[in-house]
């Protein structure tokens, strides 16, 4: 570690989802779609010039920035695009947060907060979820820079509805209110409708879920102008090309395909929702979830037993060994198929 | 600018070539490669099955370090691959650098480190380059933490030969060398084969200008494994996943095809060649170029005007309007019909 900066000595990065490769899994653990992206998208790609491979990438990103207006009936000059959700949030913290600013943002939600609060020498302020792990609203209502909203929250998938997201923003218009709704598209409702409303509100939303396409690093943020320029701004003097031309290309026409788009994410809801009803016969009880995603412990059992059990059994879900939230396990919905297998596993190895 | 960070507001972004949209040009303007990359890396790209593009890339980009370590004949431990060999450096900046920290570099090259210096709060300290654009080695042997040297240099393309990096190195072994092999497969030696001798040596390349690639964003890293984690922490706290899944596998099938490869570039150096002989005949002066590009002024007209109405005929390449070189063009190497195109309109309308 000689060369090492305090930075890379001191920071606990990112703990990502397992990605075990010693057998096949049903993989239910990283809340991916389970359908393919929109067969046009694909289709894009397979057709691709190749020799448009050779040059660089359009920096500016302007094709899938028109698609992404045009679907949210924003202007161009209101969204950004960069390379995952992920990225789009560092970006953030680096376009907006100063060393020591307070970020306010619940004990349990994305776990990557606190890794940029870190890396950014920003300061974290919890705003502990209520004990039914729904959010304290007034809770945000303090000193500080930033508001971060996970709506639908993870890994609970409790959803904010649109007037309590505005509540928190008029209580606190001095602050920068980032909403991350990597989830929303699953049941919960956009808060891009008031970004004309509010020059502080700052909506981060990603290609990896709803649309499928976590293979090609896609993320965006909607806000007004001013905001989406000090992300450029970052963004130029990091790395100037950060989506590839395919993901520029592909995630143009995926965004465009809002009938594909309709299709799966209803067939992912309506699983979601059978699924709970089977996991809740079996004596699993859990969050009111509008994610494509369950939160749920059981009756009886440890969630971490249960976790370790569905592993050995071929299916992967997520344990968070955490306070508050250690006898859960967050399900990612997977197809019709694969939830049924859980289901049979569930009844006939584990819980039998 | 209410919301935005000092960062935002203080930074000045990196200024990429233009990519004008107006009308059809001959691109000269940001060293891509002519060709096409290697059709076995297309075909791995038409053929990808349309499932795997729902699943997240593989965080550890196993199948390209695999394909690297394979052809530079190092370990996968000493690989690190990155979103283009900017976010490379950008990793490197943050991975071995603290604020204030003294980074030398010369004062003609590659135009982002200045801008990384200001993101990373890291202090810079100028080399400058002699009367003849070659670099002034023992300029280095001065107090600081870092060394940036480019191999060859950009915008000048002149090549260091191997004793002399290694002469840095063994001069500053207390500071950090990053090589910036961006140009090194256009006739340049790769430092690679020094990595295992100095644990001070971090070499980086990039899939956009040899293997024609830029549209997918490839970079890599090669140096000892205490190096490489120290990238991958600041990576993982910052996007896991900055590969997507096509770079990844395109990558590795590209990287693994030297044979095109080696074609390739031999066929750019060979046209190069042939064009610096053609513009001494028209009254040119440059360096002795290894990269992809030529640098050159000319006896009686300026740089920019010669800019100016190449680009008025249809032809960009890059002028920069800087101290010491603001006569001089970059001229990125296309094909030898692009090439004899260029030569032709200077000689008909510009030179006439």
């Amino acid at each position: 570690m000689k060369f090492w900066s305090n930075k890379a000595k001191s920071i606990e990065p990112y703990t990502y989802g397992e990605q075990p490769k010693d057998k096949k899994y049903i993989k239910l653990n990283t809340n991916e779609n389970p359908y393919p992206p929109s067969p046009k998208a694909v289709k894009i790609i397979r057709e691709l010039d190749e020799n448009i491979y050779k040059l660089y990438s359009d920096p500016t990103c302007s094709e899938i920035k028109e698609a992404i207006s045009k679907v949210y009936n924003v202007d161009k000059e209101q969204v950004f695009v960069g390379n995952g959700s992920d990225e789009v949030i560092a970006f953030s913290y680096q376009a907006f947060f100063d060393k020591g600013d307070k970020i306010i943002y619940p004990d349990i939600t994305y776990s990557f907060y606190p890794v940029y609060s870190k890396m950014y020498d920003t300061t974290e302020i919890i705003n502990p979820l209520n004990e039914d792990f729904t959010m304290n609203l007034k809770g945000f209502n303090q000193e500080g820079k930033g508001i971060i909203l996970t709506n639908p929250n993870a890994p609970t998938g409790i959803a904010l509805t649109l007037e309590e997201i505005e509540s928190v923003i008029q209580n606190n218009l001095d602050k920068l209110i980032i909403v991350d709704e990597a989830y929303v598209d699953f049941g919960a409702e956009s808060a891009v409708k008031l970004i004309n409303k509010y020059n502080n509100l700052l909506v981060i939303q990603t290609f990896s879920k709803s649309r499928s396409f976590a293979s090609l690093r896609i993320g965006f943020a909607i806000g007004n102008k001013d905001l989406i320029k000090a992300l450029h701004i970052i963004k130029d003097s990091y790395n100037p090309y950060t989506l590839d031309t395919i993901g520029i290309k592909a995630g143009a026409t995926a965004m465009l395909d809002v009938e594909y788009f309709d299709k799966t994410r209803k067939a992912i809801m309506s699983t979601r929702d059978r699924i709970k009803k089977e996991l809740e016969k079996l004596g699993f009880e859990g969050t009111n979830s509008k994610s494509n995603f369950l939160f749920m412990k059981h009756n009886s059992l440890d969630g971490e037993y249960i976790f370790k059990k569905l592993k050995e059994n071929g299916v992967l879900v997520r344990y968070f060994n955490k306070p508050r939230i250690n006898n859960y396990l967050r399900i990612s919905i997977g197809t019709d198929e694969e939830m049924n297998e859980m289901i049979k596993i569930l009844k006939e190895k584990i819980l039998k």
